[in-house]
């Protein structure tokens, strides 16, 4: 009987740790489910046989290690910076490790040592990073074995409402995963290359310069660049691609309004203030507008940017703005105060449901010199609040992934992202009984 | 005989120097110079006698703790973050401190200490901070003697061009000082209050939110708010003014041009690139534009930013940034290319004079309860390459205060600024007999 550790169970462990019950039922798998709040563990599990919810503070290096020596594997659910505490104890204790998080510095300085340990580690296996790096490269590999030269490439991603969800917000949009990372999305710099141009995007520039992204059932989003697609070159086998760009999607429409956010400088994050108790919403706002005798709030704003319409204003006044309310909030910085302000009116309601969209777009040169464009297409949408999109297609891939191994399905050693050709091709073929499934367009220009 | 050490012989302690061994030369100071590079505290020190240079490697301990032990006082001339090193050697030893630099967190952390030791320890005594803070508060104090309220305080200073070096360049503008903070200037975000509202301006809004500042000499700047002004509250004694500013000035016009640098993202300090051998100026600054595939570099830049009019294009065009040059910098930060590029166009040439502008605006109301304008500017020029108006205004108020303190006529102990009467009135006034004098206007109104 293998034994699988799970680390977290948020919200976004419970299709992950459903799917690993199931094949255990079948595989004879034994899970252990870990979190600092043992009650959302059990929870989780329900009293199913073979599994077992531990309490565990992962900052507390006795309590880890208790846990992950009793493993075969580890899939670690924890935020992002804490992965390297639990995959240098992997490291040391001779067991394998699965994330679906960004391969960070510290976690590549391992690399050597879990190849030469005889261990397997894999990160980006979740949603984006994951299957976005697997349908990606499922393309790219073909391509390149077709004799085609891939000329451009740009991929996007986004979770957001599906649509019968949006109806009730002027934004359409609701917090369907971290407000944080949401309120602070794109901060630093963007960097691209397009048609063989280097092109880089500050933040304040980088909800102006979106590209619409068409999908055939769902319609049309703005897309805004992801802070680094340089470095996906490498990643990818493409490095000499003229045009790479990987970007964030979101509703048409959204990018302009949010802007207005940006520029007042309201979403930052680089200072705290300790504001007075009679602060409201309005005067909140008002304290990154500029002074003027006469002109209210509003007028300001059309001032000091002009391009902010009707449909804007309209927008900020149902965040409430510009009312006269209690500022939530008093103290942190402009972007903490203003989630708290964002996460009652983006709230996901009971009969809420959310949406991932993503979307390839490819240009190659086919060995007969004719331009070949495809567009491969996902949307998937929430079933229920367990059930989400997001979590979906977040927790099947790991699952998938973990599932592959203990069956020695996969039998690399290292460390990995799912780009090869044994890792993303069965794990593809298992979302898609899964209806997680790609719909692709072909056509050829001159 | 006292024995005075002054760490860091760059160009900025010349001034400092020469007083020291002028004022030492009548009350018998003895004057160690210490640098990295001592044939530098050599040539400044041109074998005078009771002067000595001497090789430190600041970062050494030894080194540093040799020469501090010998000293009386000890003023620290190095780049800011050095200080606490030296400050906290004087503490040990029992050694005075002084500096032109601002003073840290981790200086006041040892302010009750200086106090217990009966050391005296002085910060901001040069020009911005220093001399603004001694003639602010020479007005604050005596409108408050005077039992007037102030109600607005706006202070201004820049280090600018004086006017007969400034026909060559269209940016009327070369670099008097430090290049990197003059590219980095203005970064983060700018907090002041204005009328009782509480303003906080991001970068990219700083360089269009200026107020207009007028001379009467030598004409008009621009002001543009600097980082934090509502700590000057505390500072100043001013906790209950409804309006605020600090500012630093640019001669009119700079800071419109200036802002499409910002607006492009090619100051940004948070990233570096690597750029390829054929990188030139354009393509450079076409990696801040978007693709387009026909308009040329300067319309797609006035497409983005429609307020760039033919004056902003001409000065972008003087910098060369239209040009197939060369790039001359293809790694690093996109602010550190462009310091590059920046340096060769604005160095200061050997007929070149610089110019210190500061000014002071106050509203108070008197017991009368009539409304008191002043407006209190200063306007020093530059008369060569080594009494630059910055080194004289940075080096003057600080050899000022080591010698009072020497003679007595300082008697304060602890961790200062030079906001105390007696501290600031004798300054101003020695600083007033080598003609850095303000002049006032001041004039009612109901």
């Amino acid at each position: 009987m293998k034994t699988i550790l799970v680390i977290g169970a948020g919200k976004s462990s419970h299709v992950l740790v459903d799917y690993l019950l199931e094949q255990g039922f079948i595989k004879d798998y034994y899970l252990i489910l870990a979190d600092a709040r043992v009650e959302l563990a059990e929870k989780m599990l329900q009293s199913r046989e073979n599994a077992e919810a531990i309490q565990m503070e992962v900052e507390n290096q006795a309590d880890r290690r208790l846990a992950i020596v009793r493993a075969d594997v580890v899939v670690s659910m924890l935020p992002a910076f804490l992965h390297p505490l639990v995959a240098r104890d992997c490291l040391a204790l001779g067991k394998h490790f699965f994330s679906a998080s960004y391969e960070s510095e510290e976690m590549r300085a391992l690399g050597n040592e879990v190849a030469e340990k005889g261990l397997f580690f894999l990160n980006e296996c979740g949603l984006d990073p994951g299957i976005d790096h697997m349908s990606a490269m499922k393309i790219i590999d073909s391509e390149k074995a077709a004799g085609s030269s891939i000329v451009l490439f740009k991929s996007y991603c986004g979770g957001v409402l599906s649509p019968e969800s949006e109806n009730d917000n002027p934004w359409k949009y609701k917090f369907t995963w971290n407000p944080r990372n949401v309120v602070l999305a794109g901060q630093g710099v963007s960097r691209f290359i397009r048609n063989g141009k280097y092109k880089f995007v500050p933040y304040h520039m980088l909800f102006r310069r979106t590209d619409k992204v068409r999908f055939d059932d769902v319609g049309e989003f703005d897309g805004y660049a992801n802070r680094d697609s340089l470095g996906y070159r490498g990643v990818y086998g493409l490095e000499d691609i003229p045009t790479i760009i990987r970007g964030t999607l979101r509703r048409a429409g959204f990018c302009k309004s949010w802007d207005v956010l940006v520029q007042l400088g309201m979403t930052d994050n680089t200072f705290t203030v300790e504001l007075p108790e009679d602060f409201t919403m309005r005067t909140f706002f008002n304290a990154f507008l500029p002074f003027d005798p006469v002109q209210k709030v509003e007028e300001k704003l059309q001032t000091l940017l002009p391009w902010v319409d009707d449909e804007i204003l309209c927008k900020l006044e149902w965040l409430g703005l510009f009312s006269n309310e209690p500022l939530p909030l008093l103290e942190g910085s402009p972007a903490a105060i203003l989630q708290v302000i964002l996460e009652k009116k983006w709230a996901m309601q009971e009969n809420d449901h959310d949406m991932v969209v993503m979307q390839h777009q490819f240009e190659s040169i086919t060995v007969q010199e004719v331009k070949k464009h495809i567009h491969s297409s996902l949307v998937i949408k929430g079933e229920n609040r367990t059930y989400t999109a997001m979590a979906k297609t977040v927790g099947l891939p790991l699952g998938i992934a973990v599932d592959m191994f203990l069956q020695g399905e996969i039998k690399l050693k290292g460390l990995h992202l799912p780009i090869k050709k044994e890792i993303y091709l069965p794990i593809l073929n298992k979302l898609a009984e899964r209806g997680i499934v790609f719909r692709e367009e072909v056509w050829y220009a001159s």
